[in-house]
């Protein structure tokens, strides 16, 4: 049947974009409302394959796309209207963009012939996410020729294609939209149910044999070697592969909590306390020939700063493609293959006969100082009676349930619970945005992730980086099974924490950002159950039944008081330094 | 005295960078606390003649700073640190561009060696504005050289100064900072009280008296001239030199609200009611053969649509620099010289003896259109009796105090009131963020403006607009002398007031963006005093002492229902159409 007039002819490649984002699997879209994106968020609203969900911060709804899309692993969509909305996409982009995490950014826009003629809502839209996104595509403004809706189809296939290669990331396409942009009442809009779909095959990463062997043989050479794993998304099969690799080589890994590695059994999650420590001998004992790493950003400064001293004499890094960091100046090879699969044949037995599996003194070394600072930081917590934020997180930490997900907010917060580490026996994925490690859209990404999965998702944050991100909290999708625990010290305590800002006389004006909110009518706006806890029994008691399931999404505000956390956390380091 | 030690010698570029600052008379600061940009932040507290003020959302800081410009014509400085930060402030630089606010933007950034090496809070901040800044600047990351030394002075003037060359607008310097951040306790900074200063003088932009002669030539060819105001900042002498002009010359003065010439005796404002006709005749009556323009952007939808179709046969702009844009397509000649002595030659008697002073059938046509109007409009809220949110206004908008400053938020605010417009006997500043037309800094933006004038400053806003830009209450330095005026009809209502949009039955959940807060809550943790008015007695009672000095800032909110006033916006066209 032909229902389509004139007037949705010129609508009509904007509802080809839905057919073609829903024949490429892009089905959930976060849109903020806008004149200009309507017929775009019409065209989505309307395809039955398509989600699609409004949140009117561009800003937070950035996030929340970022946090389904890492939470699912699926290209999520964005729209927006022309003009500074854009604009306020561009945090969450270049998060996405550190964090490998794949977007499809659709912004509406003026015409060409309409930019910067002082019309509302424009600004320069082209390319405007500089070297943020992993490409920028611009459509034509004029649709009449065949060509030119033969080049939306192939644009929209190579960018949805484009943020799903490996290393993932945004992609950007502007679309110009002329008026009229409601079709008129009689009008249905029409979709392609095959419009033409580019797929894309890759080869396989696998290094040859012969590769291999000479990397083997190379490696036979080394005796003191460490595994380093950067963040990464929880993958039982590379957890099991590096763990193999490890066991059957006696070497260390070491691995921060947001590596997901705390289920692999003697993997080192105590470096952050340990490398503290200032005996030069320990630290040589603990120096490696061969450095592997893997994965994206590390966390632990301590572990940073040791690698940048006591450098190794080589270091390998392995990524299957894209950029690669050298963030301890050691890096001396990239092997581009893919990780699990270089580790599993690196732990096999047959695969290399002559590996090393001796018991060596450098493995010893490293899981000497792992058991001696795990036990000594729960002696440490065993003698203090205070209640302070590290002690109240320690319980929250504790008391996550099983088969959960953790997403930990930018900076304290993560920094807590690297310290704290989760237990073994738990099944919990740790999620943290250090691809900028920004404070911008730590909750508005635990919400989109907490859309994505039935399990609970606890988001574990700072008050600043909370009210920073309130409007994560303004729309009218909050999921049940959100979890926000709230360590309110009324500033960015974290320069407290710190030697040299803690000592200026302008600390606490202009270095901790005093403020003065609790989230008690936060939560009240929106609509969260508000729970608080000022000591240990409080805490107890609401711990007890925070995590049960419940109808509303829950936020624990715990107080704590920035001078005895201080004084708490320069006594915990005066037991590892 | 020689106080500084070798570590402070690391610091002293950026502490020179606040001598600098305070010697060019930039002397107000919005800063927002992180680690790389503490010794900046430091340097600036430190500095007696600079003002520092710290704000945690750089979103909204950004805004601030914006709105502090705006108000005092000064050059006002922004700091932030390495990371999403800067992005945070992408929104309200391209407000700032399209608005020509001079912002100087410092924002910290690592060491080039450092960029992209996974460290946390890194991006790549190098032109990060794109087009929507005068200039980029890049400092180095050494000071050990004396040319870096005096490369760093020589920036801050530059930028400093280009800020302020007309079209004034943002500027940005990225500054790299090396560890240590902090100085040691027995430093002290020693600012340089005569840095190096390179001061920027002018030309003036007079046009010679032969160029004026040609143009008053052709000037009277034209029997139906007309003069179009866009935004301007309240500017007494150019308000003198239009009227003057526009009087003499027996032409329309078409402005609207946001050209801050509602005192201009017979000014037409009301032409965004009467232009919604749809008589052709009257339209044509009202063609000009010459317009002349001047200032920023137009509000009026329906002036830009109707000089669009009935164009004139020339179209003068008067604009002493910088881009032009042809809003109408109509634009064939730019004259560069300054507005205000331009108008004032062509409105003096002496000047150009022979200009036409006789009452003419197109101003009078013009002028009979807008009594007309003005009187059916007061007929018609005569002949209403429902409490609207546009009734409303129009009593806020009557009892706004004499001698004060009046902010309108986008979208809905800054149209009803252009359609409202001011009583001519009240000093009243007009501003609205119409550089991108966003509504993500309104509130911000207003709180800046509040910071830089003892008058009362009014912001009337929607609710979208409102919590969207929540976070411009978020800090320690609400000025007292901020009113807000809070449409809420929980959702973008434009949408429902706009034809297309409203036929659609997705209408209420993606375009309207139903939200269900009130401002009470917000209002209470940011310490302002709450009002709200849900029929015209409780808004007469608030109205009464809600302009009246007070020690707390106070927050209007008036209720309204989306419905009621969608009716009541389409009887009020039907008087015009």
């Amino acid at each position: 049947m032909f229902v389509l007039l004139l007037h949705n002819m010129i609508l009509q490649p904007l509802v080809d974009i839905a057919a073609i984002c829903a024949a490429k699997n892009v089905t959930e879209f976060v849109v903020s409302s806008g004149s200009r994106c309507a017929p775009l968020t019409l065209a989505l609203v309307r395809h039955t394959a398509i989600r699609t969900r409004t949140i009117s911060d561009e800003r937070a709804a950035a996030f929340v796309a970022l946090g389904m899309a890492q939470m699912s692993g699926n290209v999520v969509g964005l729209v927006c209207t022309s003009g500074s909305a854009v604009l306020n996409y561009a945090p969450a982009i270049s998060e996405a963009f550190y964090q490998q995490i794949p977007l499809l950014v659709i912004t509406a826009d003026r015409p060409p012939e309409w930019i910067e003629q002082q019309d509302g809502q424009t600004i320069q839209q082209q390319e405007v996410y500089g070297k943020h996104v992993k490409a920028s595509y611009q459509l034509p403004a004029d649709y009449t020729h065949p060509d030119a809706v033969q080049f939306i189809n192939r644009v929209l296939n190579e960018a949805i294609n484009l943020a799903q290669v490996y290393p993932c990331g945004p992609v950007h396409v502007n679309v110009p939209i002329r008026e009229p942009f409601y079709p008129e009442e009689n009008e249905i809009m029409q979709f392609d149910a095959q419009p033409r779909v580019i797929e894309e095959i890759s080869h396989s990463a696998s290094l040859p044999r012969p590769a291999y062997m000479n990397l083997a043989n190379e490696w036979l050479t080394f005796s003191r070697k460490m595994l380093v794993v950067g963040q990464v998304t929880p993958d039982l099969e590379l957890r099991n592969a590096l763990y193999a690799c490890c066991l059957y080589n006696q070497m260390p890994l070491v691995a921060d909590l947001i590596s997901n590695m705390h289920q692999a059994e003697n993997a080192i999650d105590a470096h952050d306390l340990f490398l503290m420590t200032t005996d030069e001998q320990t630290k040589k004992d603990l120096q490696p020939d061969l450095l592997v790493t893997v994965g994206n950003s590390v966390l632990s400064k301590n572990l940073k700063t040791f690698l940048r001293k006591y450098k190794p004499k080589q270091h390998w890094h392995v990524q299957k493609a894209g950029k690669v960091a050298d963030p301890f100046g050691t890096l001396t090879r990239i092997i581009r293959t893919e990780p699990a699969e270089f580790f599993t044949k690196l732990g096999e037995q047959g695969y290399f006969e002559f590996m090393n599996q001796q018991p060596n003194a450098f493995a010893e070394a490293w899981l000497a100082q792992q058991q001696n600072a795990r036990e000594r930081f729960v002696d440490f917590f065993k003698n203090t009676a205070h209640f302070t934020e590290f002690g109240a997180l320690r319980h929250v930490m504790q008391a996550l349930p099983d088969d959960s997900h953790l997403h930990l907010a930018n900076s304290m917060s993560v920094r807590y619970a690297n310290f704290l580490s989760l237990e073994k026996n738990k099944k919990i994925g740790v999620w943290s945005n250090r691809g900028t490690s920004g404070i911008d859209g730590c909750t508005a990404t635990a919400v989109g992730a907490a859309l994505q999965t039935e399990k609970i998702v606890t988001l574990i944050t700072g008050d600043v980086a909370f009210f920073y991100d309130r409007n994560g909290l303004w729309h009218n999708y909050l999921p049940n099974n959100l979890r926000i625990v709230l360590i309110n010290n009324r500033g960015g305590a974290i320069f407290k924490m710190i030697d040299g800002p803690a000592r200026q006389p302008e600390a606490d004006e202009y270095f901790q950002t005093r403020q003065q909110l609790t989230a008690e009518r936060t939560c009240a706006d929106a609509q969260i159950l508000y729970h608080k806890a000022e000591n240990d029994a409080e805490l107890k008691a609401v711990l007890e039944t925070f995590f049960a399931a419940s109808e509303q999404a829950k936020l624990l505000e715990i107080s704590s008081y920035t001078e005895v956390n201080a004084a708490f956390f320069r006594e915990m380091k005066k037991q590892f330094v």
